[in-house]
């Protein structure tokens, strides 16, 4: 028979075994603790109308997006949760309450140009608070909060959550009267860190056509740094000017105020005026996650305040807050750097049942009382030499064999092997179960990830 | 501001958050309990190179397809988890360990023709063990005891795993020497349920032009039944004409052999002999399974063994055994039986905190006291009336609303208010979140599926 390649397209994340294990357990975490926090699961479908994934107009991505016909269909793949949700919220307004807190995990779907570390299939992770009408600042102090826990339960250390309120540079740009070039101006800030202040004020003069000393004034706000308390020490000179620009510095004093009662410590989070975040679509606080020991990944975790969540779907008032976690590249990313732990157990089971004789009622016994005890268990049940055996408990990582012959049987016990100490012990199935049990969980009690703390 | 209207398309699932999360609860037992069986869980793309996924052709299902071309390539989604699966393995062969045990969760696609229950997009939940060249029969027995046991885990008991096995139709085909028209006649056969013997006789005879005695025969075996012992009795009168029904037979009365080490009671497993299934694909053991209450709905999860995976991918011999249940159907079938329990807490979370005061530092810090303890919390941080605030903890079903008003403050409480009875007591945090863990884990008790027993 003539045979078919089995490849899968480039772009497409699809992993080994172990590895898929790692990821699984990454995004358990994330439902975990979102669902702490009182944000409910939601899942929309993959497939949307074209026409309504496309209300908003796909922006940048509009060329990346899969779309196609079906019969007479429009048909196109989501390329975001945000989009998915809006129309969710505004099809079921009647039957949610407000605030409405969800979080969703899926895949969506970006026709990018292939290359190393950008992928076409990935997974979002977004938790979003949508409001009635309004919805309080203490929501934009809470997102953050959860993403710091979030990430300390995966094991995450060295990351910052970068604050910023698009109000307070909206009123920085309106108080110098350059607020109708401020789009251009921040996508030239944006640059601060790959070319330098030196030529970002070059720019800003050469191609942004702004006087040197507009210039100066932008590049000295933007340099305002030190610790929160600082930071806001320094915009506070900047107060009465515009009435925006206070408004927005009130919102990041709340902000930074609450995020100290929510538990985030500073080292966490920083305010960072040069975060800005899409354009036309945030309204209020912002944020930008990096890894510090990583600066050149970009940001892992961003989001925002917005004031109108589905204006192209419904005429009601539905302002969030929210933020996205790219799952997928975080995954890769992590990987590539070594930061996921070797310690957690990723064999598919805890116990490999290892019969010794034919008569397998004895071992099929045994696995019920191990699984019973809530040891993931499974029965070797091939006809195979010993050391084939062995050889496939090695090559899964199981950290226990169960080995059952004869002698065992007879003296209704299991010899209960540490595969990585080589130890073996003889031991009732009930006393296995509860010895396997308490190893495998002290084995998985170690982060996900590790990184040595800078 | 011209509106889009925002619709979901037909023949695609899209719950509202309170089934939604009975959905979920659903998808995690089904992770755990395939887990503990030792499967390892897999995630493969949705898209895939349309050669790739059609290698074997469509059958019936290609029409169905979703398909189309981005770029230069011709793309298509997975309609199975199967052919992914197969793959995957091809694909991967070097790097994995065999017996290879995987189970996957995940959504395919076919483009029926939309209908009440019928589902383009919907979730499979599927486990294989696939072998190297062989596989034991004690997985034939091992994949319906998963089954019995995860179903029971949901609290499914009106159930049935109907037993059969390819290797004794053929033979029997073959003594009566019917081996051509076995096909024709297993599909005839099927229509036993629904239309009666004396019908499927006269198509026996008019279309598969058939004897009358022979067609008598297919309808005299198809005909046996009774307990399992007694129906291999009867199997035993057809031992010694074909070598292959001797085989059949035999492999039929080992995993019925096995199926009761596994702890899978009579009445949920029944030889039947009129279950074919696909028509090359499988070669041994084949499963369905009936809701015993609701025949009508037909089988909710099915399976088989088969003896070649992967055969348009590679040379390798890969026999396996495997079984997918179609979650979303399943789902939509228990939602409108009301077979779903409502007493499982489906609610955002365990405990809402209602701040009574403007001052929220304590509220969040009582938060944090309660998620520390594992109670999924939200606070409620919008300035709202008394009653606006309890409406809200109405509407989203809150099994407990914590209440801090200035006075809870000042005595360092908190009000537990059960939202159900409406007691009200005063608790340290502490305490609150042990009493509220509790509470609630005692509402979780129950089983997610609530059927009379039949």
């Amino acid at each position: 028979m003539p045979k078919v390649t089995p490849r899968t397209l480039s772009g497409f994340m699809e992993l080994l075994p172990r590895d898929q294990v790692k990821l699984e357990k990454m995004m358990q975490i994330l439902r975990e603790s979102y669902a702490t926090y009182g944000f409910t699961p939601l899942d929309t479908p993959v497939i949307e109308s074209a026409e309504v994934l496309l209300a908003k107009g796909g922006g940048e991505t509009e060329k990346q997006i899969y779309r196609f016909q079906k019969g007479d269909s429009d048909l196109a793949l989501r390329f975001d949760l945000t989009v998915p949700l809006a129309k969710y919220v505004a099809a079921n307004y009647a039957n949610l309450s407000f605030p409405f807190r969800r979080y969703q995990i899926g895949k969506v779907y970006r026709g990018e140009r292939a290359q190393r570390g950008r992928f076409r299939e990935f997974y979002q992770a977004d938790i979003d608070v949508i409001g009635d009408g309004k919805l309080d600042i203490i929501n934009e102090a809470e997102i953050p909060a959860i993403i710091y826990d979030t990430f300390t339960r995966l094991g995450l250390k060295n990351f910052k959550i970068r604050v910023n309120n698009r109000k307070l540079l909206n009123g920085f740009y309106a108080m110098n009267g350059m607020s109708e070039k401020a789009g251009e101006i921040m996508r030239t800030v944006d640059k601060l860190d790959k070319i330098g202040a030196q030529k970002v004020k070059q720019l800003l003069i050469d191609e942004v056509k702004m006087l040197p000393d507009k210039s100066e004034n932008v590049l000295d706000f933007m340099a305002i740094c030190g610790t929160n308390a600082e930071v806001i020490e320094r915009l506070e000179n900047y107060r009465g000017m515009d009435e925006t620009f206070d408004q927005g510095l009130d919102e990041l004093i709340t902000v930074t105020k609450y995020l100290a009662d929510f538990g985030v410590p500073e080292e966490n989070f920083a305010i960072d005026l040069t975060i800005a975040r899409g354009l036309d679509y945030y309204t209020g606080t912002v944020y930008e996650t990096v890894m510090t020991a990583h600066p050149e990944i970009g940001s892992i975790c961003s989001g925002g305040r917005y004031d109108n969540l589905a204006e192209y779907y419904t005429d009601k008032q539905l302002p969030g807050v929210g933020i996205s976690i790219g799952l997928t590249r975080l995954f890769y990313v992590l990987q590539e750097q070594g930061l996921l732990s070797d310690e957690v157990v990723t064999s598919p089971c805890d116990a490999l049942i290892l019969p010794m004789s034919e008569e397998l009622g004895y071992a099929v016994a045994a696995g019920r009382v191990l699984r019973a005890a809530g040891v993931r268990t499974q029965l070797y049940g091939e006809q195979r030499k010993f050391k084939a055996k062995m050889a496939y408990a090695d090559k899964i990582g199981v950290p226990f064999a169960v080995l059952i012959g004869e002698d065992e049987i007879a003296a209704g016990v299991v010899s209960v092997k540490d595969m990585a100490s080589g130890e073996q012990r003889k031991l009732s199935p009930v006393e296995a179960a509860a010895f396997i049990k308490a190893a495998v969980a002290e084995k998985n009690r170690g982060a996900l990830i590790k990184e040595g703390v800078k």
